[in-house]
């Protein structure tokens, strides 16, 4: 392999010239094997940041990505398997309702996810609430369930995409984390691997995503759906607003219990909203002919999570962890609720404890922030706008500080703004 | 200084912003001290090559970079200071005359210089083929030789802005070579350092010179005179055209055995030319009123040389070393020159061994090519193009691969072109 050198690689991308085939398979090999130093490869990362990849070049790079390591089979599964991906947003607990709802239309959900970094927990920390449950399975275990419950919500081993781990760190200190095919690849490439048939993706847009610009937010869905389709995985994008939170709860074991009211046919309008769009998307790409509201209404999709949870040791009856220390946030005034800025309501719920600032941090079960107003609401001077959930009144003193300007409050009267933008298929 | 982040610097230059004084400060004291990697260094330097420094952002920069280690002090000098520096070309051999002939004027030429990398050795390389000479002096030394001789050529220190080393080695493996601002200030930083009152840029631009692009030529050009003048150092460049090879000799001893036919008056009209050239705009920088063409047709500019090797412990009287293995290249028709390609004599004379690969290898004293036409010569069949000296068959055999394409002949006459391009003066 001596032909190839990094040096001409990263100039071709950075003089903007398309990557070949092989040269894409060997720096990503040479850069595995150390070959490559990371110098080097933040260098080319830099390049790609600014001269992109085609799509011919992206999907070889994802494609290079997934063969770093090993790739799920589940064909021998009697159901279809379709997934879905948020890009993450404040309050966003729709994986905990979708995956049983759809397992519960008869697909099977293979949920494979990473732990969260930013202002809230992720999926696998908010289950992590529930006493026992368990985040890893072998792989053995994730088919026999998925064959019997339909749905797992486990950790991704790190034999999926090794690599990813290696590029997603280097990104993270070199300035080169908000590159649309580097952030594209790095999501396919793990629900590739994973073995999903199907896949839904719901991006997200506005002040509580990390894109807000819709362009943009078009521009990865696009990218992403196609790379899908590429590497022969059935792929939708649904663009959601998230300027407001979702639902009420942000906060792990509060948004596990607003999962089970949905669950139960009750809970947030717009929650619901959210999780029956996709799951329509999910039972359509795998051709299934059921309406998931039924499932939410009989009864059926709270069922599949309760043997869901079980499957995975967790104590589906158990009482949700309490918090210690708790406060209400009142209006100052009298008026309209103009916003409530999901974004601020992230960082309190992170300052109150629900979130981590490294891989390696800890996050409270219990801290959170309950929003009790939505945009459109009007509000009478001392009325509770937010309840504060944190383990000590330190961190609930950090979550205050954020949380003031988290809601505007007006004269004239607003309405909702809607929460589906657009479905992006492939082109 | 924990208020910076090596990533917030790098996405600022990355988003086209403005660094301040103080963010280039601190990255450049952090990556000298290891606190900023080598991964987040070369991230922010591809960042750079698209994005730029403007010019307050380039003067910091370079500054930061002088700050990294000692600026010599040359104020006490009786003389007043001017300095030379190439771009670099094939045939460059214009710093062994130049040196000496404008300290026969009557100013003090501290010219310090590095190690040649690519086709040719640089200037020490070609002084070390005279027995006895010595490149390293120390400050004491060099200021002593400027006050008595006038004219210096040795080692630049490595207490001379030391960062440039660990940047270049950096960029040299992450393809972030050709940019700009980063050329402009390793080239000034050191110049700047080596503390010159004047300075004259001959900066190349053609087949043989490392800039193909007129425009860009002009640029570096501005680049580095602004760089100077913003630093105290009164700067004047002058483009000068590298399709050709310079002068008749290509090698090490070769080059100096030319230097000194045009020292005693005599040597190819275009080694004159270009360094009476640059000798006027040196001479007038300084305000010194002599015409240098009377001084190299006087002997003093030769006799200055003498003093100046023998300074530095050089037998200036010894025979050149002579190559064991010689060839003539003869023409394969008769003809019109219709170009010599600098770039191909340059890599065969390389080949032949007159130039080095990597930082640590030899160059071969004696190794290189005379060409013996020039653009719109008439040539026979059969009449010699190029002599080959080398040390052994197996180096002469790798110049005769090289050199073969090296001359056009064609039928119609032609011209030939200048060599003075234009001169770029502050703005």
């Amino acid at each position: 392999m001596s032909t190839w050198s990094a040096v001409d690689v990263i100039t071709a991308k950075r003089d903007g010239f398309a990557l070949s085939d092989a040269a894409i398979t060997w720096i990503l090999t040479a850069y595995v094997n150390g070959d490559v130093a990371e110098e080097q490869m933040s260098a080319l990362l830099m390049a790609i940041f600014f001269n992109g990849l085609a799509s011919n070049e992206l999907r070889t790079w994802t494609a290079q990505m997934i063969a770093s390591g090993e790739r799920l089979d589940l064909s021998g599964l009697s159901r279809p398997t379709v997934d879905k991906h948020s890009t993450g947003g404040v309050g966003d607990k729709i994986s905990l309702i979708l995956a049983p709802l759809v397992a519960a239309c008869g697909a099977a959900v293979p949920q494979l996810s990473g732990r969260g970094l930013g202002h809230t927990g992720g999926t696998l920390d908010k289950l992590e609430t529930i006493p026992g449950w368990r985040a890893t399975l072998s792989n053995d275990e994730i088919r026999d369930q998925l064959e019997r419950v339909g749905a797992v919500i486990c950790a991704a081993g790190e034999g999926l995409a090794p690599v990813d781990r290696k590029l997603y760190a280097l990104r993270d200190v070199t300035g080169t984390v908000e590159s649309i095919p580097l952030i594209s690849s790095s999501i396919m490439s793990k629900k590739i691997a994973e073995g999903t048939g199907a896949l839904v993706l719901d991006v997200k847009v506005g002040r509580g995503a990390f894109i807000k610009d819709y362009a943009r937010a078009r521009e990865l869905a696009t990218t992403m759906v196609a790379l899908g389709h590429g590497h022969g995985v059935a792929t939708v994008a649904q663009l959601t607003s998230m300027d407001e939170p979702l639902g009420r709860c942000v906060g792990n074991a509060l948004e596990v219990t607003e999962s089970v009211e949905v669950l139960r046919g009750a809970g947030p309008s717009d929650v619901r909203e959210l999780t029956l769009a996709l799951a329509r998307i999910m039972v359509e790409l795998v051709g299934i002919d059921v309406d998931p509201a039924t499932k939410l209404d009989d009864g059926s999709a709270y069922e599949v999570y309760r043997q869901m949870i079980l499957a995975q040791g967790g104590d589906v009856d158990a009482t949700s962890p309490v918090a210690s220390s708790r406060e209400l946030v009142v209006a100052a005034r009298a008026g309209v609720v103009q916003s409530v800025d999901a974004l601020s309501v992230g960082i309190a719920a992170w300052r109150l404890g629900a979130g981590r600032a490294r891989k390696e941090d800890p996050v409270s079960a219990a801290a959170g922030v309950i929003c009790l107003v939505r945009r459109g609401d009007e509000v009478s001077a001392g009325q509770p706008l937010f309840e504060l959930h944190a383990d000590d009144d330190a961190h609930l003193e950090r979550g205050r500080a954020t949380i003031a300007d988290a809601v505007v409050l007006g004269d004239e009267s607003v309405n909702a703004r809607p929460l589906l933008l657009e479905r992006v298929e492939k082109t």
